[in-house]
């Protein structure tokens, strides 16, 4: 793990097929760069690897242009600064913001933001206080508004981003109820995340359980998966409810997306859906850090990591989480923290 | 047309399967009632017909409970008050708010309410600044919000809803392109309602027409229709894009209904899909007369009428309105004018 004196870089080989797979990356080492002005250079300690990052490797439209094959795969990275061109960065600080499944990554200082080493652990500015923690609070916040005594659902419960919007909900007074893959997720979702319930979204009869969790129907839904899941939650909503669709990860690999719910309910129920990016309201995300780092370190916002050690294991782990593999918010370790 | 010595009234025989059928409907002669303390008696001049009707003929769970089999159908009427126990109403007044498909109605005074004579054509208070005009200027208001320069998109472009909307956004400053079964109605979106351009619905390839009246994608789309043509519309979505989920028309009749769109473009692209029902927002109905009569009086705001003569004849009438064979907005002339 420690620092070679070389750069590694994976790049898209070509455009997968279905779920990515190993062959569809390649390594590249180059030598370590030099910053330009204004540019940093930061060494690469953690790589966050999320569910979106299948867009990118796709040509189908999107709201972000794909990365191209030969081109380095894109990513949000935490490192530390190893030399800088710019006065607000200086060797030894930590950073976020700089893109790419990279050990070593040349920025305009523009890009990034220092990170306070004893605010949190490190990976947490990547995770439940970064862009995932971010679209919880953004999406709860614009669009869910969960009041108490609401039922608030949560697919992908025990992910980086139901984990926080599951929590708000909670904090905000409401029945909330998780829908995760697996016993150990949903034991993980109730006991350590404090949700009221949890259903295994691999139940026979999802709806029928899904039902039975929420005897008052749903208010909310905060949707990541899509699919049967969405079904289920969608039978159950309220007059009034709101949508937030945040993703629908059952379906990234897929090629051709399966037809989706008659929309007839929506009119007589008044519902809500919209869809969100976290980057569409920016000023949410020091919003979020300010509001969360507290709760971070005194204990009371969970969140559970997994981190993958090397980077050249990141197509791995990006194909986890795309089958939800995973279990908690999803990094790779590039590099040691800092001395 | 002239005023029986009997009250006529039309009931609900049983539940229609599929299109509603005169058979499903029995008239009844009873005499005419007289009204109790605090109520009010009117003899119907109009009786409106809208799609939102056929929701009553079904137990299919809804926002409003459904007339039972043998009572009086329901409906708003406009009618001359003939005898009248609160001092808000005197004989020859005029007034909307009595509800159900009969001759002669006894309702409490709260429930009416009285209209200006001299403001608009009595019928307009049925159609054009009534529940119908109400609805378009509510989905507009508070979910479209149409912005100069964007596309609006109106399903049912020619009816009392679509055609309301439509010429809000126009208002607005934004390119407006309606929907509507035929050419006739097609002209008459395009000559007298002033719309940019209008699509038949009925077209064989029907997302390409739609997609070359709309070059620049669409950013507003008002639903009154459902089916294909939602498919079409909701193809062709821009960022930020609202859809006003008012009806789905073209599924009233069915028992099953179809699946719907794949709901993965709504993350992406941050659409807001949003279901209303009018009476939610009971302070626009007042807004809307205020703000709409002078239109209708000075003929700025546009709209025909689709009068079908004799009580009698509202089952025909309703079949008509769910199968689209109106033109414009569909009323009974149940009796004179007054006087």
């Amino acid at each position: 793990m420690s620092q070679s004196q070389s750069r590694l870089s994976i790049l898209l080989r070509r455009r997968p097929s279905g779920a990515p797979r190993q062959e569809d990356f390649e390594p590249r080492h180059d030598p370590i760069p030099t910053p330009g002005p204004g540019e940093v250079l930061t060494r690469t300690i953690f790589l966050s690897i999320d569910p979106y990052m299948r867009g990118r490797l796709s040509d189908r439209p999107s709201y972000a242009p794909p990365v191209k094959p030969g081109d380095v795969m894109t990513g949000e990275t935490l490192g530390e600064v190893l030399a800088s061109n710019d006065p607000r960065f200086t060797p030894g600080d930590v950073a976020v913001g700089a893109r790419g499944w990279q050990s070593h990554i040349v920025s305009p200082a523009d890009r990034l933001a220092k990170v306070d080493r004893d605010g949190a652990p490190l990976s947490a500015y990547l995770g439940v206080l970064g862009m995932p923690g971010t679209t919880a609070y953004s999406g709860m916040t614009d669009i869910g508004r969960p009041k108490a005594g609401e039922t608030v659902v949560i697919s992908a419960a025990s992910g980086a981003v139901g984990s926080v919007a599951g929590q708000l909900a909670k904090r905000a007074g409401a029945r909330v109820v998780g829908i995760a893959g697996g016993a150990d997720k949903c034991l993980f979702v109730q006991q350590d995340l404090e949700f009221d319930d949890c259903v295994d979204h691999r139940a026979l009869d999802l709806a029928a359980e899904l039902a039975a969790a929420c005897p008052n129907g749903i208010d909310v839904y905060f949707e990541n998966v899509g699919g049967r899941v969405q079904e289920a939650a969608f039978s159950l909503l309220n007059p009034f409810a709101r949508v937030v669709m945040c993703g629908m990860v059952s379906q990234y690999n897929e090629a051709e997306f399966p037809p989706g719910p008659n929309l007839g309910f929506v009119v007589g129920k008044r519902v809500l859906i919209q869809g969100m990016i976290v980057s569409d309201k920016p000023e949410r995300f020091a919003e979020w850090r300010t509001l969360a780092a507290p709760w971070v370190r005194e204990g009371s916002l969970r969140y559970r990591e997994d981190v993958v050690p090397g980077l050249e294991n990141a197509p791995e782990a990006l194909a986890g989480i795309l089958g939800g593999r995973n279990f908690g918010k999803l990094l790779v370790r590039v590099g040691p923290d800092p001395a």
